[in-house]
């Protein structure tokens, strides 16, 4: 009988980070200083990253030991499970195998702890004793708050102040773990008040919420600044996800045929479907079809520009070279907040540039109608975020039976929707919305992009 | 090293549920009828129940066999990992071992389901179309959705008016799974009718959500009711996790001195210590140690009386033997809604009179204390129901640390607070309030317990 979840045991868990560096047939493209057009040394990072992650982000080393410290807070939760969705299956009526790997199980509930326990761990080797970073809903604060705890370092937690508001919850765990949060803009920080003198009601964004943290971390002794998306060390601490996959198809002797995730910044799915890149780009597996799922809300990797662009509204951190729709695009308000990101990984962005993904788009109507079929048939209630690669899966499913094709089918189930129940309250009642895609906002956006080249 | 998380493949999940009434020295009192003062039959059960629950709930068989389509339910998310508490141990410098099955990874988020999927299967057997229940904060309504949801059945949650308006993500669960939920009382039953013609703004209580669900069973063809806890059946289905705890324990060659876990109605409890109860009746572990653990605002084993009393408020139910703090108690608005109920499962009641067990009680501001060492030991933040008993363990493994007893502890962690986060902000913020022992309350309704002897 077909199993349905393929468990590892804690001692099998994969003891280093693949880092696809290693393995591009052509270098990235390297950061840029905005006022020079220089690329940027790691000199520049170092105010607000601890020395090991800077060396990582620019690491050609195909391996990186993950440290023992880091391997223990992984057990708490890892390895995850990968889950054959055969009630999905049987509900389709598809010949398709379908798999996905739950991070849900983790404490926060997302992958999100992946590279936080990491990041964590190497601030607090290097002596730094207090962290400050930025969260929109809540996703990655508590995942930075949750690691921090762990490893004894202090947390701030600059929290975009409509969510801190409307969505209450996530702050509570913030908190629970110990860590500090406040609502963005603040009137600690000189970019918080300026926003607050001309805008006192201001309800904050994602890049006023940037703009505090890193001005806390180079003002404040022994702290540092964490990024949970986008940057390369963060997508090799995710690699641990695709590593564990690996093991698990191996068991049972199979490989994927396509592999699906969601990209926002483009770390989780990075995470998931890197170590199984390494062997496409190594010729081993040509066929293998790589795809990543957004909302057309905030079309990036559709219908982005790729360039070089800042990675916040500011213009605060380096020129880096990827998809954008420019550094000042604000998406419409979908429920997927963790995808209204103006830009994507460059790692993520140089794959899908070159040729070896693609990139769909989806309403968020569609995807919540996704997730109800799939929380009908598997039980899991999954973000709204996960839930636009669940529509892909389910549309894939549904070729394979009109072709007949037994395709197996990966997708990265990056977390639980159980703070996200107001959206799917919305989808039951018919209040849910769809934006069309904002093909002025675009334009003007792109237009403000820095002229590089 | 020692391991995290002693984890179970899914081929060795118990293949049958502990039936504890086999190894009892004496029998179970049997319910009575009201009005006769008679042992109650089992065709008086047969217009809410399935006859397969019937005659489960009077089995004398050690073992019933978990039918095929229910373990293909439960391998969603069991068996459950028993995971090592061994940061929380380092934390309080104990000598003692730790343990927990954890059952927050049911997407439900909590025990519930071990009984939901099993009590939704059997309905589907005997051609029952549509299911019944009530619930308070709303924990076992979705736990029955969810399991209606898989076996195709229609369900109908009444669901305490207040909790629906104020708690609505547990609705919107219930909602996702497919099920209907209408804030009680309503004016779809006569109950509810006759309730809000005395007070049109009722918010409802959990007794009044039971008279509207057994009234719909009762009225409506094909339609039975389902109870999610107290019941001998529902106990029996809760087994498993005790059953798979025992094999996890045989693993590491450990066997538990003392077991701790919350009781409201009592079924998760002990569905994790009856297996291990067994070895105690049977004389093979004649010191082991086994707690319940209540709220001082709703102490039912600590200060309530071992007699006949009903199941409910309406007097509805047969007569049950049972400590109780008689059947209109109505305790002080703790955050624990699950730990509210006025009595207890009649076996965990019997056991407790008959010496094989003991009961504590806290107060919730200690209890939730002892949840934020938890969470920022381990990781996870528990319901607060479950918090009662990391109160006790915490407690416990500083007496060891005292003592220098190397004691082996386990407790039920039977779910996340991922929905109770306002009693945690209230507790962070200094407004949660302790509530004194009600005396004169408990006396004013034990005054109305029936006479029976």
């Amino acid at each position: 009988m077909e199993k349905t979840k393929i468990l590892l045991d804690e001692d099998e868990m994969p003891r280093k980070w693949y880092n696809v560096q290693a393995d591009l047939p052509t270098p990235l493209d390297p950061p840029l200083d905005l006022g020079t057009g220089e690329p940027v040394g790691p000199e520049a990072l170092a105010p607000i990253f601890p020395m090991e992650l800077i060396k990582q982000e620019v690491s050609q080393e195909k391996w990186i030991p993950i440290p023992e410290e880091v391997l223990d807070i992984y057990r708490l939760w890892r390895p995850t499970p990968l889950y054959r969705a055969l009630r999905l299956e049987k509900a389709l009526k598809t010949p398709a195998k379908i798999y996905y790997n739950w991070e849900g199980v983790s404490p926060p509930g997302s992958h999100k702890p992946n590279t936080a326990v990491a990041q964590a761990y190497y601030n607090m080797k290097e002596g730094v004793e207090r962290i400050a970073t930025e969260t929109g809903a809540g996703q990655w604060g508590s995942a930075l708050s949750f690691g921090t705890c762990l490893f004894g370092l202090e947390c701030m937690v600059y929290m975009v102040k409509i969510s801190y508001e409307q969505k209450p919850y996530r702050k509570v765990m913030i908190e629970t773990w110990g860590a500090n949060v406040l609502p963005s803009p603040t009137n600690t920080t000189n970019a918080g008040r300026q926003i607050l003198e001309r805008d006192p009601e201001c309800t904050g964004s994602l890049g006023i919420a940037i703009s505090e943290a890193i001005e806390d971390a180079a003002t404040h002794e022994n702290t540092k600044y964490a990024l949970g998306s986008v940057l390369n060390h963060v997508l090799l601490h995710q690699t641990i996800q695709g590593l564990e996959c690996k093991k698990q198809f191996e068991l049972i002797d199979q490989y994927p045929d396509v592999i699906y995730g969601c990209v926002g910044g483009g770390s989780n799915f990075a995470g998931l479907f890197l170590p199984f890149m390494g062997d496409k780009l190594r010729g081993e597996k040509p066929d293998l079809q790589i795809t990543s799922c957004e909302p057309m809300a905030c079309p990036t990797l559709t219908k982005g520009l790729y360039t070089y662009d800042s990675g916040d509204v500011a213009m605060l951190t380096p020129l880096i070279k990827m998809y954008t729709l420019g550094h000042d695009f604000v998406p419409p308000p979908i429920h997927a907040g963790g995808l209204r990101y103006h830009g994507d990984a460059p790692i993520l962005c140089k794959l899908t540039h070159d040729g070896f993904m693609d990139a769909v788009a989806y309403h968020q109507t569609e995807v919540f109608k996704a997730a109800i079929t799939f929380a009908q048939a598997e039980g899991i209630i999954v973000a709204p975020e996960t839930a636009h690669c669940v529509k892909a899966v389910i549309d894939e499913a549904l070729r394979c039976k009109e072709t007949g094709e037994e395709k197996v089918i990966l997708f990265a189930n990056s977390g639980h929707g159980h703070f996200d129940l107001a959206a799917y309250d919305a989808y039951h009642n018919g209040k849910l919305v769809d934006y069309e895609y904002p093909v002025e906002l675009i334009k003007q956006s792109l237009a403000k992009v820095p002229k590089i080249e």
